[in-house]
């Protein structure tokens, strides 16, 4: 690789591919609402075709986000690089310093929802590989790129649409493919480059309780049935406040971590003070604490309350019984436990505590996946990290987010996934001021180029 | 009394009449959010003026909604009238099929928010005076007029407005006065008038749950407390799924029914079958049925969660691990039990079980009233329904409903209530399409007119 002409495409067309970086940020694509996603799609597609990319805009079901899917390159070597053009809502508004849609650069930061996850990773990517082929020629293999709509909503076509393509996600002669670059990665609280190769599982549903005909007025609340208290007690009955799952057979599904698997976890930096801090909690729940807690984080599943919502939310009181009554809820999945095996569960747990009247409502899951932590693809991002970051990278045997992961590695036939990216811990990825560092993408610009030549080795 | 001149001013002044029962309607006054409620009491002012009262408009408290009193005639009988002009808000706005503050007249009703509760009644009473002074002369005792601002939201100042101008709500010798006639009242499923004498009490509070400094990502849910949950677990040890109330000593303070009490329950209609058709439900909670049912409802205390919200609410899924969550709960409250008494329980209970973090946000209150079934007002108010509805009414020991009665009888000597209106089983109160029946406001102002001559006899 020659390193000059490449940086210097990156200097002389700094401000243009900024502002395309901006374009991405300006256009809302919002996965649990809908909002601008056709145009998203369009735009990536479009933007990829521009640099040689031959593209396809492909169905997934219904009206659902389209998957993206972009070839380029020759060789008997083949990439697959994943990652998602829609975003999570920018809701509460009103607490964002400049608006989620307009994206401002403030202290060297770039502000916007998606400037982190998964737009700024896209991006980066998109304009590295444009700087390659402007100055290197051709691509040294044959990249495959899939960036799907719905991941911020647990990707609930993906793995079907894998399924109908899974000739496109194979070698000609049905090799799996040699890698995968995951769609986030990046930099801990310490600054250390940070290479992921799994991912926990995850299944999203919504419980809904429905009790009356229709809202009634409270002073009745002596005989009839209310909607909120339905699904507040079936709600205890699934985690205790000592946090323990109390589902039939749920832990019969989570198996131990291996040895290996362990000692890849205790190399692992974990920074339990800077979270407590950060949370402004003094405790972990339970109160574990070190190695103990880095296990319950990686290796034991959750069953989190994302929303509720039920009767009178406004200021004030008003004195209404509610007919209905609705819980969000996550469940993130370690190895072995499915959606499907949690949604079974949870229905015959919800009608065995007399909640058959609780309607389960599966917005979307995946499975989790550990993939190879010694695999050439590893190697290559290590070795890019040493020659633009100096510094070796840090090995995480898996995040304790979500992603279609498994669908994209064990499912097509074992290809190793890392995750390499420009993220930063204060990214403030899914919550309001979302940022990313603008030295970040640069570097990760360049990290991608020499990414490229360290993986035809 | 000299009924054709009454009823023929009420004939000839129709059309005006009804529109100022819309004027009222027009006007917003949503007590928990404070719409439209200054102009609102300024408007009530104005119109009791108009008609000869001597009015003023008397704050309570800080921002609060202002009391208007007002008073007219002479004479040592004295009558106290309550009503209010706030209203329930009228969410939620889908549900309506014509705009809440735009009063619409269909199929011999008036649909708007507050068209019953509680300006429907208000309006009756004052047309009903209109007339009674244009074709009758003046009123043959003194009316004193409370209207206020915050029933819908528990009242939270109005016993402390009581206790500073005590004098005014007794004769000028100390006396207590001779009755009150309630704000609510009216006819049952089967066209039956109903007297009802007493009220349960209330208690309307918001719990608070705060676990952590901001919503974090859910992957982080194996570590980090999650005020949903802690909400979900608080509200679970509240009240069980036998609808127990567990809270140590609440049964404690509820008193059984005395054997007079009994007798009066006993002769009220239940339409039990009637409610489970309209509430689309087979049961009752705990199974209850028949007088056990009456008594359940009457002298049982509640816990309801009104409402319920916390973290993601919208379409889809959004992964985020909430660092807030409320309920409003109300308490419904038998004679004995005080709101005072339930808040410090509820304080107690919540730390005994480990939930000294859940704050408690108390918005008002008032404690249950039973009132003289046998006093002179109740005779003249059946009288007066015997005379203009041609039927021997329904006497009520109580309402399951709740009003600061106490205030305005027991603690101001002893005043016998009566609630008599012009309500209807299907007025929709406190939902979409509240609506009142015409016939019965144009008939409820004859009924007043004959129970002001029926008083004072």
């Amino acid at each position: 690789m020659e390193f000059q002409s490449f940086d210097a495409y990156l200097i002389e067309h700094r401000e243009r591919l900024l502002e395309d970086y901006k374009d991405f940020l300006r256009q809302p694509s919002v996965a649990a609402t809908g909002q601008g996603i056709v145009d998203m799609a369009a735009l990536v597609a479009r933007r990829l075709s521009g640099i040689g990319f031959s593209v396809k805009v492909v169905p997934t079901e219904g009206d659902a986000p389209p998957v993206v899917w972009a070839e380029l390159g020759e060789g008997d070597k083949e990439l697959l690089i994943y990652n998602h053009y829609d975003v999570q809502p920018a809701e509460p508004l009103e607490l964002w310093e400049s608006p989620p849609f307009e994206p401002t650069i403030r202290n060297g930061k770039i502000y916007a929802r998606g400037a982190s996850d998964d737009k700024g990773e896209l991006v980066t990517r998109i304009h590295a590989i444009e700087a390659w082929l402007k100055t290197q020629g051709p691509l040294p293999f044959k990249i495959k790129w899939l960036i799907e709509g719905e991941e911020e909503i647990s990707s609930p076509h993906l793995h079907g649409w894998v399924e109908k393509h899974i000739d496109w996600l194979k070698k000609p002669d049905g090799r799996p493919m040699d890698g995968c670059i995951w769609e986030f990665g990046g930099f801990d609280d310490k600054g250390r480059f940070t290479l992921t190769m799994g991912v926990k599982g995850i299944c999203y549903l919504e419980l809904h309780a429905k009790a009356v005909s229709h809202d009634l007025h409270s002073s009745l609340a002596a005989l009839a049935p209310n909607a909120a208290w339905r699904l507040t007690w079936a709600l205890s009955t699934i985690k205790n406040s000592d946090e323990r799952i109390l589902i039939d057979g749920y832990y019969d599904h989570v198996r131990q971590p291996t040895e290996d698997e362990l000692d890849v976890l205790f190399a692992m930096p974990f920074e339990e003070q800077v979270m407590k801090e950060k949370w402004q909690i003094l405790d972990f729940v339970t109160g574990v604490t070190g190695f103990d807690a880095v296990r319950r984080l990686y290796f034991q599943p959750t069953a989190t309350i994302c929303g509720l919502t039920s009767g009178w939310e406004g200021v004030g009181a008003k004195t209404v019984l509610p007919a209905k009554a609705m819980a969000k809820i996550d469940f993130r999945l370690v190895p072995n436990l499915t959606p499907e095996i949690v949604v079974d569960l949870l229905r015959k747990h919800l009608d065995k505590h007399g909640f058959n009247d609780i309607e389960i409502k599966l917005l979307g899951g995946y499975r989790a996946e550990i993939s190879d932590v010694n695999a050439p693809i590893v190697s290559a991002c290590a070795r890019a990290s040493e020659i633009v970051h100096k510094q070796t990278p840090v090995k995480q045997l898996l995040s304790a987010g979500s992603g279609p992961m498994w669908s994209l590695s064990s499912f097509i036939g074992g290809v190793p996934v890392v995750c390499a990216g420009i993220g930063h811990p204060n990214a403030l990825v899914h919550s309001p001021n979302e940022n990313a560092i603008i030295k970040n993408y640069e570097e990760g610009m360049r990290y991608f180029g020499v990414f490229i030549d360290e993986f035809t080795k």
